[in-house]
């Protein structure tokens, strides 16, 4: 158990990540938990996901081993590889095997984006077996009876070509995330920037008004993360035109009228 | 055979897998077994067949290598490679070449995703010959008397671009899969969840409604696996409806209208 | 002379392959192999192309060097590679070099599959200079006397795409392959399942009912293969339903229509 | 520090980097740095980008680390990778990771033109965490408290396959830039070529003639780089007409007919 | 002198090889290589260009390089490379440097096949520069003054995106060939299988009858080849029909229609 | 200085290389030199950029590194790599590398065949920073004051999906190409063939003919090359008619009536 801990030292979180539940999602996740059930956190970009998982992994004080999945990623990059050194040829493991063999929480962030080797990995991993074969080592290694395995999932993102197959969703117990509410939201933004609640409430009231173009006028409509951003710089001086326009309105688009719309809605909630 | 038993010891099985049959598999699988003729299962996602080869290896005392097979893999990952280390390179038996030199059974899980090199290394297994010629090393394994070969194939998966060749098809005898009879999926979610019989009948029949959806609003219908999700969920202390939507109805889809027609099947057996 | 016994050694035939001639085959593989011209064996799966080139090894009592080849196979799978170990790099012949070296005959099967310098490779073996340039290795090999060259082709396979250029075609003699006659495949499915000859006659003409099929219902019609298959199960103990719907129909098709005209025809020889 | 310091020592700028602001573009760039929000600076080519981020470098005395990206770019370009040596292997840390461990302004320039994995690998940088996981050297590295990234994004080059994912964008405040008023980009040519200011103001009426050709005619104006080349010919003896033709003309376009549009433009303010 | 001489020992003729000159391409060639002129062969499949390349080498008692190229050949596959031996790392020079140093002909057998920086590398051995840049050696070789240069093009497989570049082409004096007149053709099936010159003749005959087939019913004609196949197997004891079938009809066409018109042909010479 | 010059030795031009003026190209190319302003040849095949510029290295006396880009062409070839030896890994400058750090001419031929990671790597040489990161081996070269960098493009040959992009043509001042005028051409012709005026001058006008052609029935016109290579046939002691044949018609097309146009022209003007 020592050499447990060790191995995934660097992975313990040392401070309550600020969390601001909008429903059951404590509950659910504790219940899987429970039976080590895989889960999904399916949402759109910015809502809260990694947060969420953060404050998990500190409640229920387990390591957590986050992995952002990438086209170019393949199994061997989560299981881990042979490497020379003056030995000759040392096994090193990767994130996914360390979280499995030490007991830790392995988080894959967007997992459809990685190719389609990472998805079959985690399949004996997500049944009664709870096994991560190895294959380049010829080692069966047995789950830590703490390892829990959590991916998220974009719906907004999928298309025909990139998505989970039947047989890997199935194996998951899945919550859906979005935006939290205007209260819980501004509360946020208060935290995190330093603003007055009176002016954060006016940013989530901005970034409803994005939200309302997204899939329109926008790809989607502007996250809580912006709101931070545009909140900390206008506590570090910037005037609300200034870091709207540098946090909120660049970033999102670059569209001429777009932009102006989003102006438009600035001055009418700051006026 | 005692160095056979140690090379394969993590590959045995040491507690019966719980599996209920349908029809005459067993019976069909120890004749296949009997002439070591190659076995193909064919099945939709989820339906029993990776427990069905745990339950034949058990039965027949053999260990059992099972591979996901995946886009990327190719005839190195399953045959085996060369590693360096201190004194050189050095052979690494892969999965195959393991279960064929010391007499396991070789389940290689929806082959037909695997590179096609991999189909064609299979062929000199699968006819009198018995040989895995391994290129690389310069070596002819000849096969284990012990050895049987079994893929699986999921035909609602296949398209024109990727199937297996004919020549291959006809080196298996095939055996179909399908989700089991009401009766015998219920006794299973009972088995697996500790749910009472009377609930797990009520989740056997959300499911056969998912079911007659798969093919127009859903991809495929609930799988045995997620009812077992849901019963584990109810088990550790959620509520109906808590269950069902986090094992079965998020992960199945996006869609408002389907989650509805779900939702409305659910309350429809559980009220 | 001794040493080149000793380095293909695996590679000699110990008992004699079951093989039944169609027609004149085995003169024109003599009068070809006496001259050492390439020779090409076209024909569609399982119609005994494997077993006729094993008969003729075994016959002309030279070592066979068999190699599947597939769209991942380049050069240096044929060739042979530079291996690293303790005192350096180390040369390792491929198959074919072993072959051209030591005087076996290399069987190529489904060359067309291989990648494209696969063939360029081979193309100063097939002319007068019999040579084979080791470009890696920087050494030209001048082929042994009783190496013979023997390439394998399914026309039905071939595409636009996918096709041996005509500058290597020419370099070969062609034989024409086909499923054998009835009284002939009859014979063989006794010979190598054991079965009465009252039975294996009607797995003939099964066999000829499903290649009616072929191209229209069926991509290609039931192999000889497939017959062995139920054949063998038969004498295992299953009934002839069980039998052909696991080695035939089964494997052959998914369609619902099909697999009942299959049966019926299996009624219909049976009953 | 003195080994940040040392590490760094090569990306110091030792003299000012001449930079005319034209806005207030300073101000929020530094509001940006005291929250150490990531920045994202847009705009078309040789607007002075690349300029601002060295002058912006020098201003706050940072070492600046630039990476010019590319589609042959990935993660581990970024990152580091493991080399080997006499003792075995050696992690060497890429430019990222220097910046990221030793505290400098990491800048990327036209990253949306990389590998999608390095997009993703800059993602727990970009927000309160901080970090930086080596995956292939299982290190977690914490980013330095000076450590600040700069990325850059030209809007007129992206398309539906290329673009930064709506989960990246947001995570960096943004800024726009074009090409620099009349009389400042007159200073800058001025200043950097050593030309008269009248002949410079010349060169900037003839860039603006071409400006109002980009998106027709021209893929994009004439560069405040492409005045100063031809001021710097000008300067070294070339008369207007070679100057012009050599510095703008001849790298703008193979169009006869835009040639000569152009050729007029110079005639005309040069008569 | 010496040790070039010992370099390319293995690349030495030494029988003469039998060519029967068609034209003045003797005197051509001779004068082309006293200016060493870089040559390129163009012609259809078979007809005799790597027959005449042997004989002009035997001629000029130049050592011969043949390479033929394919779609995986890169630049290093030519030039050569690094491989690690029990010291590190020697370099070993490819086919084209051998012949570049040591002063061979080197003959690229369809060069359009290979990668493009194939065609890259030979440039500036084709110019008054003659040397050969070994850049990841960092060596430039000046090529021996013996050193020459030949090319083959068969102009009948060239696509829009498979053909030499313009500033390659113009490197290169160029020669046509086709098929041998009827008489000269006859000598060489009479001179290689041994074949009375009666027979020969109606080979001949029957090759004609083939080549007005192509470009219509089949994509090339029967070669000069395909003739002393069926001449040797003729003179093996095969007859006309087994000979004309195996070495000519089969290897040419699976059409049965196209089988017929040539078996007609032959039957018409033989009868 | 004297390692600079050691390091390049082999790159210096020891003889001057003959060379043609057309215009004022001298001059200006002296007046990019002096400012070191990158240059970009523009031009079609064979019209003497390659000769221009040994010309020019020859006159201002620097050594002369010349690259032939081609589509597998990666930033490594260009920059340099890691090689292992018998202590570890040594660093291997690439060609431009040992320009940068030496004080060469870089001459980069046909750029715009590389992989894109190329132009990205000139990129921080063609502005004021004058330095190349060699980002694996952590070293910024600050290039010699010597370094000049040219590149060649030929207008005919880009496409859409080849093309160099704005960001990196602006960076350089450019120079049109096209053939010599007829007396020039004559007066290389002579020089280089040695043969007569009168018998040139014709072959210039035959070049002219086959221009004319180009872009209709040819895709280029014969180069300068072409005139060389018959005239040095000619001189060699084959006629007009095998000389033109073998070094202008063969090689620029196979289609037989522009081949018979083209002899038309030669019979004109020789007769």
């Amino acid at each position: 158990m020592d050499s447990d801990f060790a191995a995934l030292e660097g992975y313990r979180l040392t401070a309550e990540p600020y969390y601001q539940p909008s429903g059951n999602e404590i509950e659910v996740f504790e219940a899987a938990y429970r039976h080590r059930i895989p889960l999904m956190l399916k949402g759109p970009t910015g809502c809260g996901k990694t947060r969420f998982i953060e404050h998990m992994a500190w409640r229920l004080k387990r390591p957590l081993v986050t992995v952002a999945c990438h086209e170019d990623m393949t199994a061997s990059d989560l299981v881990g590889r042979w490497l020379l050194d003056a030995e000759g040829t040392r096994w090193h493991d990767g994130p996914l095997t360390l979280a499995v063999r030490h007991g830790g929480i392995c988080y894959l962030d967007e997992i459809v984006e990685a190719r389609q080797d990472t998805t079959v990995v985690i399949h004996p991993l997500t049944d009664d077996r709870r096994i991560l074969p190895l294959e380049k080592k010829g080692e069966l290694v047995q789950a830590h009876p703490d390892f829990h395995l959590v991916i998220s999932y974009n719906p907004g993102y999928q298309s025909a070509v990139k998505d989970l197959k039947e047989s890997t969703k199935q194996r998951f117990a899945a919550m859906d995330f979005s935006y939290p509410a205007a209260e819980i939201e501004t509360r946020i933004v208060v935290t995190e920037s330093g603003l007055a609640a009176s002016e954060a409430e006016k940013l989530v009231s901005i970034a409803h008004a994005s939200r309302r173009l997204a899939g329109h006028d926008l790809d989607e409509g502007a996250s809580t993360r912006t709101l931070i951003n545009a909140g900390r710089l206008m506590h570090a001086g910037a005037s609300v035109a200034q870091a709207c326009e540098a946090a909120i309105i660049v970033p999102l688009t670059d569209d001429v009228e777009v932009r102006k719309a989003l102006r438009d809605a600035i001055s009418a909630h700051f006026a």
